[in-house]
């Protein structure tokens, strides 16, 4: 049904799949890339063309097969790219698909996957990249640099020649991912604990975090300790651990408070190392800043300043979605020779119908 | 069937049930005690009577209600109460049940512990105590002092008057227990993921932790990273979390490392503050150290020296098995004036039939 013709395309020398009837001028314009951020919360889809024309977007749920299992990632996949597809004006196939997944490459079942996308209206070739990569791709288009990402988890990767190279953190939140959200969160539960307990000092977090939970501190007494105390312990063990990333942005909410400062200044420093074990002193190259918890916020991130001045000089760049960066590599992989212009074009577009998808929220 | 009397006992006036057809002076000397010390991961039943002889010795798997569950937690009493009682020469019935339990006066259902106690021969009342007034009464009969407790999980009490006064810690390994078995095994899990990350120092700890689960380091790198980190995340993962305490040993097993002797002065600090947190400094009373953690060990226990050293002055008592707490709170419940006599020979009783129970184990 298909037969394989080379096309110069955008300058490069491309392989396009058409119609074994023939093709004409529209059918060779109608290259267009599906690019996928699949991530452990949230997964994003962008349909581009190759000026970088962002066509369609879609979102769904959790992505990644190693924290939702292969078939519910599978589902969401599926989920994200069929509203991708029907917010698209054009005819609903696509001439590649690109994944950024963390740890993907090993785990997804890839004969399984391309049949799948092949249903969707895949009718050319499948490829699995590092969520890293996409989010060092959202950022920049120089050939080596580094990125650090800091959202729930946190990792640092060194890209040389194009290709993720070393990579340092993201072990998890039992083993790892200083300065993550999930870091920050649980801090700011065992402060509180702690001085509930009398363990620790008195805190504006205690509060914070009370209010959060719906619970009020009373003088009352149970078992040796406060009562409010072992209704707190009762609460936050009934959370997934992970989970206690949505305290992270109480530490940022109770600026001036000697605890949560702390914590946000031993972030930074957990970040600064955990960048440093891939990144030598004064490296060359950009170093892309990705993840809630370097993002821009009101009054501003005492994380991310605290990382500017331990990264004097070096050159700092705020990440995208990681889904601008997945069509970067899916377009470059497609043949197309990605220049700022186009990325900026793919960003622009992603945030536009980001906004009309979700009513402004990001992932 | 029964009737009540009132008898002269050790010096005391005790109601004692006999048989309404009468008493004799064999019938009388028959006041036995059923103690249980229910922890998490074990249960431990000792039946002593009024001069602290030790008439049989049981244990069983975990009887906290809160870990386990009520019917697996009753399950374990039963289970531990019945070895005891068929390893006592006498009849099988007892005077009266002492159940210490972290937590758990609140949580147990009352009425169906005590049914299914007469059920397993008790013929007098039911009491439930805390585990930390158990530990302390281990070590000491004073009526005031302290009791810090260092296994799994770690926690310290006050005791005022023969009753718990205050606690802190025990907030469980996710949001407290600094200085336990957990943060100690957690923290050398940390390190070692740290070191093969790039992210911390050389230590002698990430050969004793790949030997511990059957790695082994090669070169080998994927997806940016070692292998070995790549495989050590995953089968630390796979591991309950509370469960990374079994690592606790290789921090000792270190001794010269700079990371392990880091972790274990850190352990003492965070030990020495939860004690702070309710005894204030130069305090009355003596101090019971119980818990792997504080326990002894071949060349010396760093951790408590370092404590000894941080209490200076404070006079410390090595805490002995739980259940030997619960014997004494269980005959002073009864109305018998223990003394360190009866406290000593109820020590040594349960520690003899414990060797023969379980090999020599302990629990």
């Amino acid at each position: 049904m298909f037969e394989v013709v080379r096309v110069i395309l955008t300058g490069k020398d491309v392989a396009v799949k058409i119609p074994a009837a023939g093709f004409n001028d529209e059918m060779v314009t109608m290259l267009s890339v599906l690019a996928i951020d699949a991530g452990g919360t949230s997964t994003r889809a962008a349909l581009v063309d190759d000026a970088g024309n962002c066509l369609g977007y879609g979102h769904s749920g959790g992505g990644n097969p190693i924290s939702a299992g292969f078939a519910p990632a599978l589902a969401s996949l599926a989920a994200a790219t069929r509203m991708a597809l029907e917010s698209s004006p054009g005819d609903h196939t696509f001439s590649s698909v690109l994944i950024a997944m963390a740890g993907a490459t090993s785990r997804m079942p890839r004969r399984e996957l391309t049949e799948r996308f092949i249903k969707l209206g895949l009718n050319g070739d499948l490829a699995l990249e590092s969520d890293l990569l996409a989010m060092f791709r959202s950022g920049t288009l120089s050939e080596r640099g580094y990125a650090l990402i800091a959202g729930t988890g946190s990792v640092a990767a060194r890209v040389e020649a194009g290709t993720l190279c070393t990579v340092s953190g993201g072990a998890g939140w039992l083993l790892g991912d200083g300065g993550s959200g999930f870091w920050i969160g649980h801090r700011v539960t065992r402060a509180v604990v702690a001085f509930l307990d009398g363990r620790g000092p008195r805190t504006a977090l205690t509060e914070a975090l009370l209010s959060a939970v719906s619970l009020t501190a009373t003088g009352e007494r149970a078992h040796g300790r406060l009562r409010v105390l072992l209704d707190l312990i009762d609460v936050l063990y009934a959370i997934p651990p992970v989970e206690l990333s949505r305290f992270a942005p109480l530490a940022f909410q109770s600026p001036g408070d000697t605890v949560a400062d702390e914590i946000l200044r031993s972030a930074a420093i957990e970040l600064v190392d955990t960048l440093a074990a891939i990144r030598p002193a004064h490296a060359d190259g950009p170093v892309v800043l990705g993840g809630s918890i370097l993002g821009a916020m009101p009054g501003g991130n005492p994380v991310a300043q605290a990382l500017a001045t331990a990264l004097d000089g070096a050159e700092l760049i705020q990440a995208r979605d990681g889904v601008v960066g997945a069509a970067v590599l899916g377009l470059t992989r497609a043949g197309v020779e990605v220049d700022v212009a186009i990325q900026d074009r793919i960003g622009r577009g992603v945030a536009a119908l980001r906004t009309s998808a979700t009513g402004g929220a990001t992932s």
